[in-house]
């Protein structure tokens, strides 16, 4: 099979430096080009000790000729400017920013202040391939979902298709991030003095952007949008992902079971034994999902969802969302399978 | 004014360490001992760099004449055997351990598995100044609460006495606490090793031994046992605990004005102003709680309550107590109130 | 006695936090003013949670007809500004920044690679009181030594001024230090995700501008410069420096023993029994250096200096210097001396 | 090709479970066993959450029947027993204990206060290949380096060999290490609290076992023992060691040079180009060493060698070797040779 060719824009962010991982070692993709505004014309072993020798160059000076799809590590707005250049020239686009989850521009304006630069674009297929799979094979675009999001809605929304959450009662999320998510541009609360030893909350409540991709997903199983309570915070660790859902159901056991029944053939999301609770641990520098389910009371379900912030959270499932598009199989790329003797894959 | 001459049972462990900071230079006190098994004949000095050179002794060489309060750093179960003794010989009390703080030996032996050993001894008052401090004014034992109950305590009593948690909610409380929780004896999952780059919770629901004293005390505002879901987790930092409480109420804004008002004139209690929220940082290495409490609908609040898991959460709080126990003024020893000249006291 | 008035410029980096709270319980000292540019017309508490509620104002707004001492936290270039001014009013002057540090402008040329901005205030009585306390006492202006300066001369300023170290022999010194020491403006390689989990060295060789004021004091002794060969490494922890000096000397017990008789009577300088090694566990969030001096072979003498890098390193120093400054017994406002009643003044 | 069948000793220990990871995932390996006492009879996935579904056996029940190599990730003395018991019946032997590393029982006997169990298999290949892979070509047993020793003869035996070394002078390494060197057996000294905050060093001078091999192995290139002062730590952090050496030499510039040649072929061992510094973030996960080599002075060479501890200090290092032994291409499961397009292979 010939190489697809990429390009990442955006390559010396913690996201992007983990595409640059993957892909590099991608058996069907070869990386075409890779961007940074910052570093055009440098190394992107200048950014990062254990990268490739890979020339960076600035995004405007991209030609789309030789590439057949690029992934976008942007911020939101420019991420949407390229997208559209992309898919004008037929290339597709695999976009972890902001720009392609939101389906509704008005919304879009909402969470994020500012005005859809290329609505045209939207809908686009919101890239969660365990929730929904087949709407991404072979499509031109994809919405790779926010780390907080992925965590989130891989806890719920087994229990709201099946109607398992007790209707009007409030769905806590209490989460938890390593600062990677905070993005590598140098801010004062990102600093090494300021974060070790602490453990700080922020934007609680209905404050996080997350979240209206996270009730938009809900809303397809009757969620009615404004029942979640989301509070985020910022970890003493560089990765990971864990959060804590908190559901009023009629049945916990049932419920978890349930949970457990929805992901059993999944080779990316393992929930666990009973018994057993999902930690950084079971995660971090792996495209794996751990989820525990744990009945705190009769009616309460606790959900605890681990995932690497920068993998299943972002890049390795942006590769999951690449290998759907081209019809590759999904997990290529993501696991030791041509070379495991042994009973089963795993990531130690 | 003549010092009460005071001993520290269990020396060499974080408790106990914090314990011979403070009333190494409190006022009104003057250390008589210190005990430690491991480290009899031994000086403090040897556990921990910082420390005096204070000989250690076992706890059973003590000579009760010379002592007038003894400060229990002890497992529960060896605890109520030195408070018994120590009681016997008109000795005053302040016991850390779980010991002497469930009022109803039944229902230790329930959350503890064992049998009380001294079950004579109960009920004791429970040693949170803040939420009933006239009960502690000269007597001759005080049970010092929990860390994880203190944090939870301290923003769930406000609400429960005035009888704005709505009735048969669920309450859910998501705690995290720094390392030094789980004491110094060498663990496995306490290693450095196991707990850098991790975040894990364990004992989620209805599991840790502290819901015992939470709800026993919550009960006496007519809050139903069972109705707590207690969710506490390991930090990757050594100090601190979070305790995200999230509370069901008929009014969130009003709610969080009534628990501010309740703590407004508390000196070692802070209750932020609205928009901020309480962090690890604002409490470490103090003997401060730090509250805020966001709505995070118009029915749910978000209480956040801040504090060092070995001071306001065991060691600075014993030292309230004594004093209360002492008829000392309550901060003496916690602030810098001698020498401080500036518009306020703070803990930079 | 009536309060010194004191301004600190520079008051939201992390020296100046620290001389906030040394000095905002200074039993001789008020604090008049604190600015910051970043921040002015705000609270310090804003920049940090545990600060008191100082108001900053901008360095160009400071009226010092108010003030008796002023300590400089300032970029270099800058300081010498202010100092100038303030010395023109007669304001005394502790500067922590490079600008006095060095006596021959031109030699300040070489190391800053910029002119000095004021050579006539230069030379300044340099403040590492433990090598020489008398030229402090009274004087209008003090150099606050660096803190790799501080750890490194503290470390072998005995040994040459004896005349221990084997002429024409290389001095190795391996240092490493806490990311505080890089100061609190953000910068990519001050960003936690940057740090953790990493060290590395930096300016190794002749590089590091701290060996300027390290030679030119070493030089008193007959030390020739160029002889130091200077490591420094940014270690994966906030605060701390421990700096480990290899010496040649013709008996390694001998010179071990005169450093330890050196600073015997020295209450914040502590040179640990044969056999222990200072770590950073022994000093950091106290005034205190600890040594310890270790024959490698024969002829080869590691002497390893632990001094917090904002304390011995930086605002404790200060407030020495402070205390010299204006005849008041040197630890003052640095030890719990009011109120220890025990043994041995400690810092649990 | 049949695949080699392999037995891990000692798998649940940090080195195992990274020997675990390369071998499961290793084109010409099949794990045919592992052992652990304290875990026979449980899964792997028990004891690192990541770890594949392997059953664990106590040593004494292993049957040599069905296993053509063994791992040995034992305690020394531990060591010498299975390795002799496995040759006896023909498998092969790498050894990751220090039992095989020194080539006389006596110097054995000096360095680790303990007769040697089986000198009679003595000496064995000392497996670094980098510094001699000839030797171990298809041999029965290989004696594979310590961590600290890894680190520092790649530093020194480049220029020992070529006689750039000053004779008599002292060579001082300054090595710091993570925690992860001193094992997974809970201590005192590598908890959480004691670990985290702090940075200490420890067997200053000629104190370190590791002192021995390094020593035998630069004899032979006549550096004569006692010469050198090694001063290991302990680093706030998972994996890596960074070993500084400090060498006098008569031409400083030349010496990098020749440091820089010496490597200039390897594929695991990278000199970096002047004027950059070897990390930790060049390494840690891994099998790379990144060396940098940089004049302190004209007459002194600063080499500061990076690896991970757990790889090329230990488990990545075993398989080299156990591919040398095997005669298979030396990096075979090492880098990601099978499906890399790109221009360079590299770890990011």
């Amino acid at each position: 099979m010939e190489l697809i060719k990429v390009g990442i824009f955006g390559a010396t962010g913690y996201t992007g430096l983990e595409l640059v991982r993957l892909l590099g070692v991608h058996p069907n993709a070869q990386i075409a080009f890779a961007t940074s505004e910052s570093m055009a014309g440098k190394s992107l072993k200048e950014s990062w000790p254990q990268a490739p020798d890979i020339p960076l160059q600035s995004a405007s000076s991209v030609n789309y000729d030789n590439v057949d799809c690029v992934f976008l590590c942007l911020p939101h707005t420019q991420s949407a400017l390229v997208a559209a250049q992309a898919l004008a020239q037929d290339v597709r686009v695999i976009d972890l920013s902001a720009d392609l989850r939101i389906d509704d521009p008005t919304v879009y304006a909402e969470w994020y202040k500012v005005a859809h630069p290329h609505p045209e674009l939207l809908p686009v297929p919101y890239g969660l391939p365990e929730l929904g799979r087949e709407k991404l094979l072979g499509v031109q675009a994809i919405a790779n979902p926010g780390c907080y999001a992925t965590a989130t809605l891989l806890g719920l929304v087994p229990l709201a298709r099946q109607g398992l959450i007790l209707e009007e009662t409030p769905v806590i999320v209490d989460a938890k991030s390593g600062v990677s998510g905070a993005g590598r541009k140098p801010k004062a609360n990102t600093l090494f003095g300021e974060v070790h030893g602490n453990f700080s909350p922020y934007n609680i409540g209905r404050g996080h952007r997350h979240i209206g991709e996270i009730e938009q997903v809900l809303a397809e199983s009757g969620f009615e949008a404004g029942r979640l309570v989301f509070s985020p915070h910022l970890l003493p660790t560089d990765r990971g992902i864990l959060a804590a859902s908190y559901v009023q159901v009629s049945d916990a056991l049932a419920s978890a079971d349930a949970l457990a029944e929805f992901y059993q053939d999944e080779p990316l999301v393992q929930v666990l034994p009973a018994g057993q609770l999902a930690t950084l641990a079971h995660v971090v520098r792996t495209p794996l999902a751990a989820i525990s389910a744990t009945p705190g009371s009769d009616n309460l379900l606790v959900v605890n969802v681990a995932i690497d912030n920068l993998l299943k959270g972002a890049s390795s499932q942006a590769v999951q969302n690449f290998n759907l598009m081209w019809s590759i199989p999904e997990t290529t790329g993501l696991r030791y399978e041509l070379v495991h003797h042994n009973s089963e894959a795993a990531y130690v």
